[in-house]
C-alpha cells in the first residue's frame, strides 16, 4: 500500500505535527503488521519501511520552499505510482481526491481530518465517487457523504506517564482561540475556587491579550506559554482534569486522550467529538454549560485516574487506531469502488453548504456566499 | 482539442484578465480556423464552442468561491476526460503539469506565462516529460527547459483605433510598482522637457506615495487612475510614445503592442521581450539607460506612426498568435513526446535555482535558499 502524508513537517514530526505523526503510526503500525508501505513524505522523514520523497525537508522546515508546488508534485508523483499498489492511504486532505479523478487508481481510502471551510466540499463531492472515506469521530462527518468507518486516532500509552495522585490544579492545553474555550476554563476554575494552569499557542493574540491575559496572576491562574516533551507529560499528569470546554464542536481532540493517558480524566464541553471520547461519569463529565462543569468539579476527586488510562489502553490506543484502519482496508479492497450516494446524501451535496450541522475551522464571510451546485456543466455549441 | 483557461474570470473576461483575454482568442481562432474546441473556463464565460465549466463564475468573482479547491477540480475534471482529446492546451500555469504526472493524456502544450518565482521551476521540471512548452518571448526563457516556440500574444488591430496626429505628451501605463518605472518615465519627460501622463493601479502603494506622487502636479504630470475602454484608447493613440523603461526584464508586455497597434511608438528599456517587440528606430527606441531615452524623445516625431500599426498587424496580431500556435500544436501531435532534456539543460536543472538569468515577479528571500535537485528519492527498506 502507499500512504501519502502530508509535507509540512516529517513524518514522524520532531515537534509539532499531529497529521504527520498519524500517518508515521499508521505506516509504521501496518509494516509491523506485515504490510509493504511505501510511505510518500518528505525526505528527511524516519520510517522503518520505504520512503518515497520529492521535497528533501518539510516545507515548514525551509521557507523557500513552494509548499503549493511541492504538494503538487508530491500527489502527482504517488499517482503517476498508482498502479504499483493495491490500495491507497490519502492522508493528506482534499487534494489527492482532484488527481483520483484523472487516474485509473487502485481502492482509495481518505482520512478527513476536518472541513476548515463550507467550500472544501466541493472537493469531497467531486472525489467520492474514486475514494473511500474514514471520518475522526462521528461527529465530525459532513451529510452528504458516505464513510466506511470512524477512525480515531490514538496514543501509545506507553509515551505517557501514569499519575495516580494528581496535584490541585485545573489544565487548559490548547491553542487560544475563543472556539477552544480558555476563558471558559477560567471561569470555572474561578468559579470552583481552584487553581489555574493554562498552556499553548496566544493563536489569536487579541483574544489573549483581552480575555486571558487580565486574569492570568501567577497564583490562580498560571500562563506556562507553549510546552513540549516531558514538561507537558508532567503538566498532563499532575492536573485534577483538562478543562475542555470549546465553543465549537471539536472534531477529535487528540490532547482529550493524552490527558487520560496519564490517568486524568476531561471536563469537556458536550458538542462535537466529546460524549465520543470522555466516558461522561467515569473519565471525565460531559458538561452541558459553564454551570454543569462547576458543579462537576468537586466530584472530579471520585473519579478512577486508572479507568481513564485502562479507556485509552482499550480504545484510543495506536494499535486500536491500526485495528479500525485494517478493517476499513479490507472493506475497501472488498468492494473495490465507494458506493454511489444515497437520495439522503445527494440532497445535502446539492442543499446549501453554509448550513450545515458541522464544525468549520474557519469562518468564511456568508455574505454573497451561492448554493452552487456541484455538476460539470457542458454548453452546447453556439 | 482542449483548452485550459484560468478560471479567476470569465472568458473572455469582461474587465481585467490579460490570461483569460488570450485564453478566449486562441480558443475562438483555433474555432475559426474549423478546429473542436473545448474550453475549460468558468460557467459563465461566452465562447462560440463548447464550454465544459465546474465553476459557475469566476473565483475573482465571488470571494466566497475558493480558487484552491475550484481550480484543482478544474483540472482534475479535464484530466478525467483526457482521452477525449487529441491535444491539451494548457494555459492556466504549472498545477496541470502535476496532473499530466498521473494520466495517461494526448500531447500536452503548456504555455508558460512567466515564472513567478525560482521554486516553480520544480513543477516545470517535473512536467517537462510530459507536456511541450512555449515561451511567451524568447526572453522569457528558463534554460532548464526546452521549447517548442515562442508564442508571442496578439492583439485584435481593429480593437484599438489608429491616431495619426499625437497630442503632446509621453504616456506611462502600468501597474505602479518599482519594477514597471513609472518614477523613470517621470524622470525622463522632465529632462526632455515633455508633459507626462500616468495611468494605473498603485499597486505598490508606499512607493507611488514617495517617489510618484510628489510630482504630480496635474500639469507636467497629470495622474489619471485605472483607465478602461475607450478613454484607454484615446490615451494610448494621443501619445507622443509609451514609456516602459522597467527595471527587470518584461515577459511580454501587451500593454506595448496595445499602444503600437493605435500608432504609439515605444520608449522601452533594452532588456527582458522589449527588443523582440519593438524594432528600434522604427516602431519606438529601444534605450539602455534613462539618458538613452531623454536623448530619443525628440526623435520620436520622426516615426511613422503606420509603422507602427503595420508592425503590430504584421506580427502581433491575435491571427499571427494562432498561426504561431497552430505551428506548435502541429509539432507536437508529430513528436507526441518531449524530447530528454539536453545536457546543457539537465545542468541547468541541477543547478541553484536562485541564481538565473531571467525575470521572477516576487523576490523570494535568498537565506536559507538551497539548491535542491528535483528528484524523486526512494529509501531502501531499513
Amino acid at each position: 500500500m502507499a500512504l501519502l502524508a502530508p509535507i509540512t513537517w516529517p513524518t514522524p514530526p520532531p515537534g509539532y505535527g499531529p497529521w504527520e505523526q498519524v500517518a508515521y503510526d499508521i505506516a509504521d503500525g501496518m509494516r509491523r503488521r506485515g504490510a509493504d508501505v511505501t510511505l510518500f513524505a518528505t525526505g528527511d522523514s524516519h520510517f522503518g519501511g520505504r520512503v518515497a520523497s520529492v521535497v528533501p525537508v518539510g516545507v515548514g522546515e525551509d521557507p523557500t520552499l513552494n509548499g503549493d508546488v511541492y504538494g503538487a508534485l508530491h500527489i502527482g508523483r504517488l499517482f503517476e505510482r498508482a498502479h504499483e499498489f493495491d490500495l491507497i492511504h490519502n492522508s493528506f486532505d482534499w487534494k489527492p481526491l482532484t488527481y483520483a479523478l484523472a487516474t485509473k487508481a487502485p481502492p482509495m481510502l481518505t482520512t478527513i481530518h476536518g472541513f476548515s471551510s463550507p467550500p472544501i466540499l466541493a472537493a469531497y463531492y467531486a472525489g467520492a465517487a474514486r475514494s473511500f472515506f474514514c471520518s475522526i469521530s462521528d461527529a465530525d462527518r459532513d451529510p452528504g457523504l458516505g464513510y466506511l468507518a470512524t477512525t480515531y486516532n490514538g496514543v501509545d500509552p506507553a509515551a505517557f506517564t501514569f499519575v495516580d495522585r494528581p496535584g490541585d490544579y485545573l489544565l487548559f492545553l490548547a491553542r487560544f482561540h475563543p472556539e477552544k474555550g480558555a476563558h471558559l476554563a477560567i471561569e470555572i476554575a474561578k468559579r470552583a475556587g481552584v487553581r489555574l494552569k493554562i498552556a499553548g499557542i496566544p493563536q489569536d493574540a487579541n483574544y489573549y491579550d483581552e480575555r486571558i491575559a487580565p486574569h492570568v496572576d501567577g497564583d490562580r491562574v498560571q500562563m506556562l506559554g507553549e510546552v513540549r516533551g516531558r514538561q507537558r507529560d508532567e503538566l498532563l499528569g499532575g492536573a485534577l482534569a483538562l478543562v475542555h470546554m470549546t465553543t465549537r464542536p471539536e472534531r477529535f481532540g487528540l490532547t482529550l486522550i493524552e490527558a487520560m493517558a496519564c490517568g486524568t480524566p476531561v471536563l469537556g464541553a458536550a458538542m462535537g467529538s466529546v460524549p465520543e471520547i470522555v466516558v461522561d461519569g467515569v473519565t471525565g463529565f460531559v458538561c452541558a454549560d459553564v454551570d454543569a462543569a462547576v458543579a462537576r468539579v468537586p466530584q472530579l476527586a471520585s473519579l478512577s485516574r486508572s479507568a481513564c488510562r485502562e479507556h485509552v489502553a482499550s480504545t484510543f490506543s495506536v494499535e486500536r487506531m491500526i485495528d479500525r484502519y485494517t478493517d476499513a482496508y479490507r472493506t475497501a479492497l472488498e468492494l473495490r469502488t465507494p458506493p454511489p450516494p444515497t437520495a439522503d446524501q445527494q440532497r445535502w451535496r446539492e442543499h446549501d453548504w453554509w448550513d450545515r450541522p458541522m464544525a468549520f475551522t474557519d469562518d468564511p464571510p456568508r455574505a454573497n456566499a451561492q448554493p452552487y451546485r456541484l455538476t460539470v456543466s457542458e454548453s452546447p455549441e453556439r
